[in-house]
């Protein structure tokens, strides 16, 4: 892959355009790429793009995501594999600050389109991470129809998730045959990235759905101070993180012999898109909103205790006998203890998508959950809350999406999917 | 006003709720209040609520937006003005870092829904800045009523703006009786700002439509980089500066005499949201792009030069005798020279509203611009722009805003539209 960087690039566009010299000039005005470093800053540098898993999973948590679902709109197997090799190579170039193809390369051919669109030039890298993944309608359509020969590669944790109670699901906002997640500290870099893969992708994929989030709701590491919420809880408290290895092998990393061994390294992704009814939320007092979650809304600690990292104490009961956290509460519903030791890596964001045409704030949380089998993950945690959690009258499930992330590519010869369509 | 912070605030609402101290460890672990300095950081710190101008206008552009647009429901002036009185302490509050209400004060009171909606708790004020204006629609209502006896009171400048050649508008995302923009450098805190307001507004106004940005698609500061805009062109290089006294004075700020004294010192604020189709864009030509800006898209020089911020040479001609600039170019049409000298102040942001339903993102750029008249800014430069911008073809717009937005608050005995009201 070619090492020129975006600040490079931009003089090229200059110059090859017009065949003026001296713009250059213009790009020192702008943050130096950070990508140079051997210890590039946390918020602005490089993430590594290769890898034995996919970065932005256990990345400590992005402030800002774009995510993308596409379907295919190919029937032609090798014209599929043809652009999983070319968004790797986007990704490898994107993800290190450079640009998603050479402006320089066809800046002398007036008729080309570039190769980039342009909005991150200048911009350092900022922590951007590209995460892919497999759609069950990839593996075998709506239809039934196995378009690219990958049905008997399904792994069966990749059956399509149920029906939950109360689900309000839009299918248009649903699903999808490839989810990518671009998560980056500046949106405009997230949204970049997307953008130039479904330019890449013109006529083979067609966007199906995109997210934009902010404000990651959930902290994957223990050097991440926990956010907030929408509800105005801390979030991501008792979330899986980064630095629990032996943890993150039994719930987040696929092992090799779970099923077909395209997936062993990687991940499963589950992505549903909640609406919170934040008027309401908003009028109810604070101590039925603490209730409700199950942890104090200040210190975020388990109700009854003082500090957020405290275990929650299941047993305790008040004064009027009854237990200090609600049976009905979120965090008790949600917690391993009541789900068969279950564990979720959760990395959502928030959004505010506009108005809702009913007076109110259209928003939410856009929740984002790996796990290494959602049979045993996400599916008996959202059932049990699905059925008992009395957040439910503040919240709306309206889209959701379930892809197999497979591990990370291994190097430049390496490409998504690679060990899929061997 | 009470002096207590959002740190403070956090420290109280464990207290009060549940009756446990010991919680403000927790604060601990977020960044300090920024609002303390006298130098606050410009990117985490806390600009001035009071002056002779609103804030947010010529305030240095910070990189996310949440602008909302308000419907007033009450007929009651009295209950409109209390509201006006309760948003401007919220306004003061908030923008210098502190919760909207005081969390402290109620939580002693179990049943009370919090002051604050809390997603806020803990952040700096991220150069949060709150300015509001009123909309024709709150002199005179469509129905022709004169709702609060302000129909006097308008400003000619605010007669509703004309329609536009190739204007694809949505009603119900246009308009709106009250305009609230709300600026800062984290979107958790300008969407927690229109959110408290809107609960503080509950009964009393609705929202109509509410719009997120990111990336601010103009500089409003020499101080400031040129930023890029979602056609990756540099966006604001000759936008009005806060350091051009003398032209802001001209083309910015109402002068007495202009109309009714209650504008004075104020300015007028249209909005535009303008979708791009960035997917036919990326398909076109480096030089096509560029012709039709008008300027390169490397260095942002206008065509035919290399530097920046060098003047535009309209009569210069190329090998063929035509005009390097071509007359359809836009920056050749919104210049002042094409407009009796007009200049507005942009201030706009990138938006991404997820997908369009037909394969392509829903994205573009949220005009926001100020000015002494709309009547000789905006409207002759989009009636011009409508009429020959070869960037037509590129952009559709779907939602138009104007609003008079008065002058600054004074200090803690003044409120939003107290000249107007008084
Ligand atoms: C808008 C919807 C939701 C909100 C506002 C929300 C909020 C919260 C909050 C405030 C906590 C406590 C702090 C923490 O440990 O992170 C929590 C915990 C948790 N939530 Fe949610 N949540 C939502 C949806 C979900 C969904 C859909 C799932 C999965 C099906 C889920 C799974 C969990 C889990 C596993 C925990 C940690 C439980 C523990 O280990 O103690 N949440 N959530
Ligand atoms: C999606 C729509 C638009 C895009 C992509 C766009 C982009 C640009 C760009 C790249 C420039 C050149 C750099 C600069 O001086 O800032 C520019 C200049 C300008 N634009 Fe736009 N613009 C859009 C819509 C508008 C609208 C609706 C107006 C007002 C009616 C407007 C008014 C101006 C003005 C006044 C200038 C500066 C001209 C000068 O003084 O040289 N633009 N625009």
């Amino acid at each position: 892959m070619a090492k020129i960087s975006r600040r490079r690039a931009l003089t090229l566009a200059g110059v090859g355009a017009a065949g003026i010299a001296g713009t250059g000039a213009a790009a020192l005005r702008f943050t130096a790429d950070a990508n140079a470093g051997a210890n590039p800053d946390p918020v602005t540098g490089a993430v590594a793009f290769t890898g034995a898993h996919q970065a932005g999973i256990v990345t400590p948590a992005q402030d800002r995501l774009h995510f993308v679902a596409f379907d295919v709109i190919t029937k032609d197997r090798d014209r599929l594999i043809r652009l999983l090799k070319e968004w790797t190579a986007a990704a490898a170039r994107m993800t290190a600050g450079q640009d998603a193809g050479e402006i320089g390369a066809v800046a002398g051919i007036p008729e080309a389109p570039p190769d980039d669109t342009g909005e991150a030039i200048g911009l350092p890298p900022c922590a951007l991470t590209i995460t892919v993944g497999f759609g069950p309608t990839l593996f075998r359509g709506a239809d039934g129809r196995d378009r690219f020969g990958l049905a008997a590669r399904r792994p069966a944790a990749l059956e399509p998730l149920p029906r939950f109670t109360g689900d309000t699901l839009d299918e248009a906002l649903s699903g999808g045959d490839i989810g990518i997640q671009a998560c980056a500290n500046d949106p405009q870099v997230a949204v970049h990235a997307i953008r130039n893969l479904a330019r890449i992708g013109m006529g083979t994929v067609s966007v199906r759905w995109s997210q934009l989030g902010f404000g990651r709701t959930s902290s994957t590491s223990t050097a991440q101070a926990t956010p907030r919420n929408l509800f105005g809880f801390k979030d991501g408290t008792r979330n899986l993180k980064a630095e629990q290895e032996e943890l993150l092998r039994e719930h987040l990393w696929v092992q090799p012999g779970d099923g077909p061994d395209w997936m062993a390294g990687g991940s499963y992704l589950v992505t549903r898109k909640i609406r919170m009814l934040v008027e309401t939320w908003d009028r109810s007092p604070l101590a039925e909103q603490e209730t409700i979650i199950g942890r104090h809304k200040g210190s975020g600690a388990p109700l009854g205790l003082s500090d957020e990292f405290e275990e929650p104490d299941f047993t305790a009961v008040g004064a009027d006998g009854e237990p200090l956290i609600p049976t009905t509460a979120h965090a008790r519903l949600a917690h391993p203890d009541a789900n068969k030791g279950a564990r979720i890596l959760r990395r959502g964001y928030n959004f505010v998508d506009g108005s809702d045409g009913l007076g109110r704030l259209n928003a939410g949380l856009f929740f984002i959950g790996y796990q290494r089998d959602p049979r045993t993950g996400f599916i008996p945690v959202q059932r049990s809350l699905a059925a008992q959690d009395e957040m439910n009258e503040y919240v709306r499930h309206v889209s959701s999406g379930l892809f197999a992330c497979p591990p990370g590519v291994t190097g430049p010869d390496d490409h998504w999917g690679s060990a899929l369509f061997a």
